[in-house]
C-alpha cells in the first residue's frame, strides 16, 4: 500500500510502497484510512523534537489523527465490525493499568501512539486496537472528522477541564486560532457562557474565530497584553488556553492570566519561566494538557454530530503530503489539512 | 506600647515605643497580642523583596502571624467580645467582593495584610477586623497556636487542595520540614493515607519529620532526585508540596513530580523554568498557593484542638526579635519562632 | 405606604396602608421596589404550609422576589449608594457564620427571609441589607428582572450544580416549564450541550419550552414515562430537574432518572417514596435544592444582560395582587407574574 | 467440586458436587477460592429479594465476595498468571462501555455479578475474568482479605465519595457496625479527621466500633435521634452512612442528617419516605451507593496492607455454610463470616 514515511529528520517524508499491516492479537483492528490529519506535531517530528522522548526507529509512517472504515478485526473484537465507520483515539491503550481503569487513557502505562511510536495513518491502512475505535454514524465521511481525532480531542480535553472555572462573568483567552484553537473556540461557545477572547498573529485566523463564537479578537502585533488587560478590566482572564506555547506565547499566556487563574499549556516548543513569588503571590496555576480520554472523543463526536463543532479543513491526496506540510508550516492552512488516501 | 518596626530595608527591625492602635470603623477589633510568629517572609520583607508588590511606607510594625485576646471592639461587632481568645486570619477582608462571597478570603479585592501592608502584630496590640477573628477555647495559650495563623493556614490550604489527588497508594513529597513543612506533614498524616516522603537539607528537620508522620525522609545532599525516584518506583510522586521553592528546590520539585502529577509551589524565591513540551507530554501541573480561607483556619484549629497538629515552637520576648530573625536565617529554629510581648 | 399583607391563612392577602420601613443597623438598606415576583411559594404561604417552619406572626407583607432602587443606606454601607438599581438576594445573611464564609448564603445560620420570615417586597419599600444587594446596570428596569431574584436564582443554582453531570451525549429532563422551569431551560441551553427534554401538563408551556431551547417536549398526559424512556434509549436521564415535585411529579422524576443519575428536587409539596433497594441497586441520587448563592445571582444577571436568559413576565399593579395570585393558581401565567408598585 | 448452591428461595443452600468451571473466552480466569465472604445480601437472595432484578435460574452457586489463587488463564490474559494471589472485584466488566471507559465498573452495561447473576465463589473454583483480578502480595492469605471484595469495597466506595464533605469539624454518623460498617469506620479514621459517631443495636458491635476509631457510640435503643442531636450540637451530621437502611434505620438516617448534609444509603430493605418540602427547605441529599470501582478495591488493599483496615472475621468450612448464614441472621457474627473451601 501507499504510505507517507519519514526516513530522516529534517527531510521531507516520502510516499513509499509498503506491505499492508496484518492482524496480530485478538483485539487488533485494521482500519482503511478515510482521512489523516496533518498536525504541527508532524512538523516537530520531522525536526526531530520527539526523538528523545520516543526514539522510534526510522523510517516509519506518520499520521496520528485518523478516521476511516474497519477493514479487519481480531478474533476477540466484539465492539466493532468490518465496514463500520470509525474515528480513532490516538493512543490504543492496555485497558488494565490504574490510568486505564480510571478512564485516563492518555496516561496508560502501556499505550502506543501510532504516528509517533510506530506506523501511523498517512497510508491506506492502519493497525490499531478495538479500544481505540469510536463508532460513528455510517453517513459520516472520515475525511470530514479526522481532525477531531487529535486536534479535536486535545482542544476538547482542555476546554472540559476548564469548564468549572468558566462560570458566567469570566473570561477565557484563546491563544492561537489554528487547527486546535478553532475547535477549542467552538467547544467553549457550546459548553460555557464565558467571554471568549482570541489572540492570533493572523488576521484571517481572527476572522474565522469571530465567526466561530469569539466575542473579542486581538491581533498579536505587540499590543496583545494591553488589549487583553483592557478587555478583562485590568484583572486578566480566569483561564488562558495557550494552543501555541512557543515563540513568546508562553510568556503572554502567563501574563494574561489573572489572580487565582489558570494558564493551560496545550501547544509546546517554548519554555515557561516564572518566579515562584509570582506563582504564590497571585495563586495562579499552570495546567498541562495532553490528548484526552476515549469518552472525551466520543463526547466531541456528539458535539460534531449536533453541528456545534464544525471543522475547517482542506484536503490533499496522499501524494501531496509534502505540500500539506509546507502549507501548514507557512501558516497557509485555515483550520486543518487532511490527507485522503 | 512596644513594637518591632522595620525602618530600612537590609537593616534589623528595632523595638520602638509607639502609640497604641485605636478603633476606627464599626467592625474594627483591637487584639492584645499573646504570640506573634516569625516567618521567612519577615526575612524577605527586610531584604526588600515585597517592596515592589506592597510599597508599604517605612517604618512599620512587622508580624503577620498573630493570636491573642480581644481588647476592644467596634460598635457593630457581634461575633467576638472583649476577653475572647482569638487567632487572626492574616488578611482582614471586605466580605463583599466576588472572592469574599465565594469564601476565597485570600483573593479579596480590598483586603489588608497587617505586617506586610501596614502595622502588624509584633507589638503589644494589633488593629484588625471582626472578619479576621477566629474564636478559640479560652484555655488556649495564644503563643502556642500563633504559628497556625500563617504558617499553619498556608500549609493546611495546600494540603487540603491536594487531598483529592492523594488516595491510598499515592506518594506525596514534602520539600522543607521547617515552619510550614512540619505542619504540612501532620496535616497530610491526619487527612490522607498517602506515603509521605520528606526532603530537607537538615538532618534534625528530617528527624522531626519522621516523628510527625513521614514514612520516608531524604537528605537533600545531591542524591535527592534519585532517592525520590527509587521511593516512587521510578514514577515520581502524584503530589509535591514545595515549602522552599528557591535555591534549587524549585527544579527538584518539578523533577520529582510524576506523570499527571501536580507540583504545589508554596515557598518562594526561585524561578520555575520548564519547557512547555515537558508540561504537555506528561500533563503535569504547577499549582500556586497563598495563605488560605477563614474556614480553613477554623478547620486547622480543630485539628490542633484534637491534638492532630502540634507545633514545635521556641519563644522569644519582643525585645529579642533580632535574635529570633537571626536564628531563623541561620536554620537554628526547629518548627517556628514566636515573639511573646 | 401601600403593601400586600397576609392577615389569615387560607384568605387572600389585602392591600394595606402601613408605615415605611426605617433603617436600623449600619449595614441596612431600604429599597424602593420596582418589581416583586409572585411565586407558587406565596400560594403555599397563604395555605399555611410554611407556618410550621417559619412561625411568622400575621399580618405581614408578602414578596420574596424583589428588585428596585436603593432608597436609603445605613452608616457603614459602602457597596451601594442611593439611586443604584439593584436586585435582591432573597436572604440577607450574617456574613460571619461557617456557611457565609464558604459562600453558601442559603445556609447562613442567622439569615432572614423577607416575605417568609417577616415583611417582604410586595410594597413600595423594603428593608434589606447591603449583603443582599446585587448592583445592576442603571438602564435595567427592575420589573424586567425581579423574577430572577428567586425563581431565577433557584433554577440557576440547580442547573449549575448539574453541569458536571451534563456532558455532551447526556439528557436532562425538566419537569415543569413555569416560572422556574422556563429559566432553567435557558440556563441549561446556555451552559451545557445536553439534550433537554421538557415535561409539562400544559401545551402552551411546552410551546414556550421549545422556543427557549428544549430539543424535545413531552405532554404529561399519562404517557410521559414511556416518552422519556424512548427519548433516552430506555436508559433514563442522567439528570432530572423537578420544578414541580408534587401531584405525582415526584414519582415520575425518580422513575425518569437513569442508573447513576441524579434526581434534583426543586419544587415541593409531594412526598418522595423510594425503596432503599432501588436507590442502591442503581446508585441513583436525590439532590435537594434551595435558592442559591449571592454569586450565583450575580452570574445569572450576566446571562440576563447577555440576552441568554430572558424572562416571560406579566405585570400587575400592586392592587391587583389577588388577581395575580388567582392567575398563578389557575395556571394562566406563562413565565412569571410581577407586581409593580 | 464442592459448591454451596441455592435450589429454592426460602430454603437453605445445599453443598453439592458440581463440575469445575472451564475457560471460555481469551480473557477468562479460573480462581481457586481461598475465602468467600457471607453477606447479608446472601440472606436477601435466599429470601428471593433479588429475583425480580436478576432472574437467575436456580440452582446456582452463591458467593460474591471472593479471594484466592489463579488456577487457569485464557489465551489473551497477560495481567495475572497461574499461582498469583488475587482478590476479585465482584463484577467482571466489559471494559468497553461508557461506564467502563470512565472507570465506573459498577455501572458497566454488560457486566456479570457471580453469586447473583450466576455461579459465585462459595465453591472450590470460580470462573471470572482478567478485569476482575486485583493481584496481591503472595504472602496474603485469601481468607483474611476476602471480605474486602464486597463488604470492603462497598464501604470504602461510600467513604471515598464522602471525603470532600468531611473536613475537620464535621461529624459522620455510621449506622450499623457490622460487616460493612466496621470497615467503613476504619476507612473514615484513615482518610478523614471527622468526628465518627456509630449507631448500632448491639452493644458488642459498638464496643468493636470504639476500638476501630469511633469517637462516640450510640446504642439504638430508641434514644438514638436525641443522642445524635446532642453530639452534633443540635445541627445533625454533615454525612450519615447508613449500612442498614431497613427496619427504621432509613428514617433515623435522614433525621440525623443536618442542613445541607448528605444521607448515604448503603444497606437496603426499607423505604425512604420524605416530603419534598423537607428535602428542599434544608437542601439535603440522598446518595445511592453500590459496590465500587476496580481502583477503589486496589486502594483499599493498600490500606489493608498498611494495617489501616483490619478485618474481624470468623471462618467456617464450606460444609458449614448453613451455620454461617444462621449466625449472620441472628446477629452472632462480629465483623464478617468467611467460608474456606
Amino acid at each position: 500500500m501507499k504510505a507517507v514515511r519519514l526516513h530522516e529528520f529534517h527531510q521531507q517524508p516520502v510516499l513509499d510502497d509498503v506491505p499492508e499491516p496484518q492482524l496480530g492479537g485478538p483485539l487488533d483492528v485494521i482500519v482503511r484510512i478515510g482521512g489523516a490529519g496533518v498536525c504541527r506535531t508532524d512538523l516537530h517530528i520531522i525536526e526531530g523534537q520527539w526523538d528523545a522522548a520516543m526514539g522510534t526507529p526510522l523510517p516509519y509512517v506518520l499520521g496520528h489523527e485518523n478516521a476511516g472504515w474497519v477493514h479487519a478485526v481480531g478474533s476477540a473484537v466484539s465492539s466493532v465490525e468490518v465496514g463500520d465507520t470509525v474515528i480513532l483515539h490516538p493512543t490504543p491503550t492496555c485497558g488494565l493499568c490504574r490510568a486505564c481503569r480510571a478512564g485516563q487513557d492518555m496516561h496508560c502505562s502501556a499505550s502506543s501512539f501510532p504516528g509517533l511510536s510506530g506506523d501511523g495513518g498517512m497510508a491506506e491502512y492502519l493497525l490499531t486496537s478495538a479500544r481505540a475505535c469510536v463508532k460513528l454514524d455510517p453517513q459520516t465521511r472520515p475525511q470530514d472528522v479526522a481532525a477531531l481525532a487529535d486536534a479535536g480531542i486535545t482542544a476538547y480535553h482542555a476546554v472540559r477541564k476548564a469548564i468549572p472555572l468558566l462560570y458566567p462573568g469570566t473570561s477565557c483567552v484563546v491563544i492561537g486560532a489554528g487547527g486546535l484553537g478553532h475547535i477549542g473556540i467552538q467547544c467553549l461557545a457550546a459548553l460555557t457562557a464565558a467571554k471568549i477572547i482570541v489572540v492570533d498573529r493572523n488576521p484571517d485566523a481572527l476572522k474565522l474565530a469571530g465567526q466561530l463564537g469569539a466575542q473579542h479578537t486581538v491581533l498579536a502585533d505587540g499590543g496583545q497584553l494591553a488589549a487583553v488587560a483592557e478587555l478583562t478590566g485590568g484583572a486578566g482572564a480566569e483561564v488562558v488556553l495557550d494552543f501555541v506555547a512557543e515563540q513568546g506565547a508562553e510568556h503572554d499566556g502567563w501574563a494574561m492570566t489573572g489572580r487565582a487563574g489558570s494558564y493551560f499549556v496545550i501547544g509546546y516548543g517554548g519554555t515557561v519561566q516564572v518566579p515562584t513569588l509570582d506563582i504564590i503571590s497571585t495563586e495562579r496555576n499552570i495546567v498541562g494538557n495532553i490528548v484526552g480520554t476515549y469518552n472525551e472523543l466520543a463526547e466531541l463526536m456528539v458535539l460534531a454530530q449536533d453541528g456545534k463543532v464544525t471543522l475547517h479543513t482542506r484536503t490533499y491526496p496522499l501524494a501531496a503530503a509534502p505540500e500539506a506540510f509546507a502549507d501548514l508550516d507557512a501558516g497557509r492552512v485555515r483550520g486543518r489539512a487532511i490527507l485522503v488516501p
